[in-house]
């Protein structure tokens, strides 16, 4: 194991390997903190070619690796499984050239998400992919995981942005996919690499489209009485035509949450769910957009509509929805942020469906979602130490995915598979469907060396190191 | 080989089953007419039952298959090399499922793209993929072929509007990739599904998103004095942060060639190019985005600038554009539509070249070309039974390309690689690239049965039928 440290450190320097216990502590799960293992070492390459020769090194030791962004993942994904070692990629943060005449930008993986608008908007452009954590997750993390984000609805997850990529693959040689023109004869790796949650091999640049920074922006903030009714002034407003920037809403439980925490927004506090409404585009278009908007909620059940008077109160609209799951973590030692997609259609009775689930169980459940694109995150608060609470939030987990797939969606919207989901995949893929996917894993990684057991695992690597890891029970939950 | 169309007609009945000499000249070629081969058969199943026992009797008789939509295609994608069975999707044309509150439609894939449009259109609804060959081709070969239009500027091309697709592989099994939702768990083989030729297997059902009808549309037609001109007007209207619709670019020699032909518009006849521009969204807004392009054409030196008054008007404009290639085919027996991208910002220096290109060779050379992409169609009218000219036309074709790709761009732009392109392939990618992209079509395919030859050629099946067929050269030349 030295020798591997030792090797490692004479690659990216001393300060650029972690090995200590102590120091790995941190490196041990992500953003899903009830999956854990603890990695054997943690490497911050500065270039691609550290990171060519990191994998040969590994592959030399027999240890398996895993890229990693800032950690803020969902489903255990930049976990470290089979000890493997970590990339973590913070080092390779250069924005390495914006061309704003063919709207693109070339980044390395650790630039951060917020960064790379703030760079960008002396041009007049802006990355549009904008994850909750975008003050932290990086690109190379939001490629992993193809992050979404509130404004998703109309702009697509990143694999809508991404032109093309530069994959170390998990042999050490290094393939350059996709163009910046968005155009790539050949078959759409870029397409297959963007969501692979690192298990294909590790991203050292993305070439980026960037958009024009939309003229105006107008943000309501809508009280109704009830989530269900909430989610019926949505439908309304995607069946008159329009396709706003962002439909989210918010529930009672988390209301309460976010006005008792730093994030406190001045939400209504006797509304039973809060829709946020974004519109963007040319500035003479919206305020009929509004008008509409406005119109349709009223009708729907709204009991009150606000309209950001200024950049400054529409920060605190986005506020309340973006602190949210930060609020929620303040109930209780653990927060399990879940993720799963249903048809914009059957939202009203999937969340009616989901809070009973929640009631049965005695778990504090709360709702926050992209209402637009169908994707819920049920939170859900509760203390792991407690045995028999943790076995009711596993099994209100099981009972919510079921729920969502039986309404036509899927397991997962833009959290990833991770460690988290794996389990559930048969809910979606039949046996085929699964060997399909299984086969284009091993023909980038045929022997299971890179982010090993994640989303679909295989077993050649897995016997000689910890087989258990690999599996399909819950690992690492103590 | 007769019991092999016995049991093909056994599945798909007599009258699904062309086997005789006569009867397969049409199905030599596909809209590449200087690349052909004769298919041992063609058959026309009418379900994804069909589909699979069709695959599994040709898999059992050793003869490879290739999946077809109308044919349109441009790169010889659907020519069935190996002596191939066709299989030919236009019985399975029915539109399954329209779900105007989801958005979204079920489709088989001999559904012809504007009759999707059609059908969808009393729901407010659309498709947005238009291929010039709209009225034509189908659902499954734009599926194929990720077939863009004159619209990829605003709407992007068919993988951003593919949902969900239900795939036969080459062992005949089935399998279901993404979902109605847009959101999948796993890797994202939809994507890569998307524009892989025909080569993975036969799609039977797709899934795609519908899009509002956008409120009000206004097209201008702007003529300038040569096409750089036109071109720097393209890079002033996306500098202004306007997203339009379309902007397409027709030059001098098609101007003149759709004047003398049944698609004349009454282009101005002294106009070096003129610029198509399309602008679509709220009625309101429309009108100062109006202005604001026709400043800037004005600035960059056009000579005129017209706006559609009305839908018929606009038509006359689209007539000119969606004829270009048919009234350039009735100057020579021969044209050869090329398809190649380069960075938009490069347009002017790289048109420069390509004319000069076409006068070296002495061809008649035109230009009609998708310019908010980037996207060229330098066409070649010319007349194959010339050896000479032959080979000028296939000598300038390559220079084209390198010429391309010098300036930052690719090979292909929405027509594939298929038969034509293999050979170009190196400009743009590595060996390692090559090795991935062939490892990853070994994996759906390993044996080499599902459209034989295209794209990236591999090796296994080819020794036992026509080694000819697969290899680097230009076959079906004669």
């Amino acid at each position: 194991m030295s020798s591997l440290v030792g090797e490692l450190e004479s690659i990216v320097g001393p300060v650029g390997c972690l090995h200590r216990s102590e120091e790995l502590l941190v490196y041990e799960c992500d953003g899903l903190t009830l999956h854990s293992a603890k990695p054997t070492a943690v490497v911050f390459p500065r270039s691609r070619d550290e990171v060519c020769s990191v994998v040969s090194v590994c592959r030399a030791h027999g240890v398996p690796f895993v890229p990693r962004g800032a950690g803020t993942g969902l489903s255990g994904g930049a976990v470290a499984n089979d000890a493997a070692v970590i990339v973590e990629c913070s080092r390779m943060n250069r924005i390495l050239e914006i061309n704003a005449e063919d709207r693109y930008a070339v980044v390395e993986p650790g630039v951060i998400n917020a960064d790379l608008s703030r760079q960008t908007a002396k041009h007049g452009l802006f990355y549009a992919p904008d994850p909750s954590s975008q003050l932290a997750c990086t690109i190379g993390g939001n490629v992993a995981e193809n992050s979404g984000g509130p404004h998703t609805l109309k702009y697509g997850t990143t694999t809508n942005h991404v032109l093309a990529i530069e994959l170390v693959l998990p042999d050490a040689s290094v393939v350059q996919l996709g163009s910046s023109t968005g155009f790539e004869p050949g078959y759409d790796l870029v397409g297959a690499v963007v969501g692979s949650e690192g298990t294909l091999g590790i991203v050292t640049q993305v070439t980026v489209r960037l958009a024009p920074i939309p003229e105006r922006i107008e943000t309501l903030l809508v009280s109704f009485p009830d989530v269900v009714t909430a989610c019926r002034a949505v439908g309304g407003i995607i069946e008159a035509g329009l396709i706003p920037a962002a439909l989210e809403i918010i529930d009672r439980r988390t209301i309460a949450a976010v006005e008792a925490s730093v994030y406190a927004a001045g939400l209504p506090a006797d509304a039973g769910a809060v829709l946020i409404v974004e519109l963007d585009g040319a500035a003479v278009a919206l305020p009929r957009q509004l008008e509409r908007v406005k119109q349709i909620c009223v009708r729907a059940g709204a009991a009150q509509v606000e309209v950001a008077a200024d950049e400054s109160e529409r920060q605190r609209f986005w506020r309340a929805r973006k602190g949210a799951f930060g609020a929620m973590g303040r109930l209780a030692p653990d927060l399990y942020v879940h993720d799963a997609v249903v048809p914009r259609s059957r939202l009203p009775e999937v969340l009616d469906e989901i809070c009973a689930i929640g009631d049965r169980h005695g778990l504090i459940l709360s709702n926050v979602f992209h209402a637009g694109d169908g994707n819920l995150h049920p939170n859900i608060s509760f203390d792991r130490r407690d045995p028999e609470v943790l076995e009711h939030v596993m099994a209100a987990g099981s009972e919510i995915l079921e729920c969502c797939v039986r309404a036509g969606g899927v397991i997962t919207g833009e959290h990833g598979v991770g460690n988290e989901k794996r389990e559930f995949l048969h809910l979606v893929f039949s046996e085929a469907d699964m060997e399909a996917m299984k086969r284009f894993r091993s023909c980038f990684d045929p022997d299971s060396v890179c982010n090993p057991g994640k989303i679909f695992p295989t077993t050649r690597f897995c016997a000689e190191s910890n087989p258990k890891a690999r599996g399909y029970d819950r690992v690492g939950f103590e």
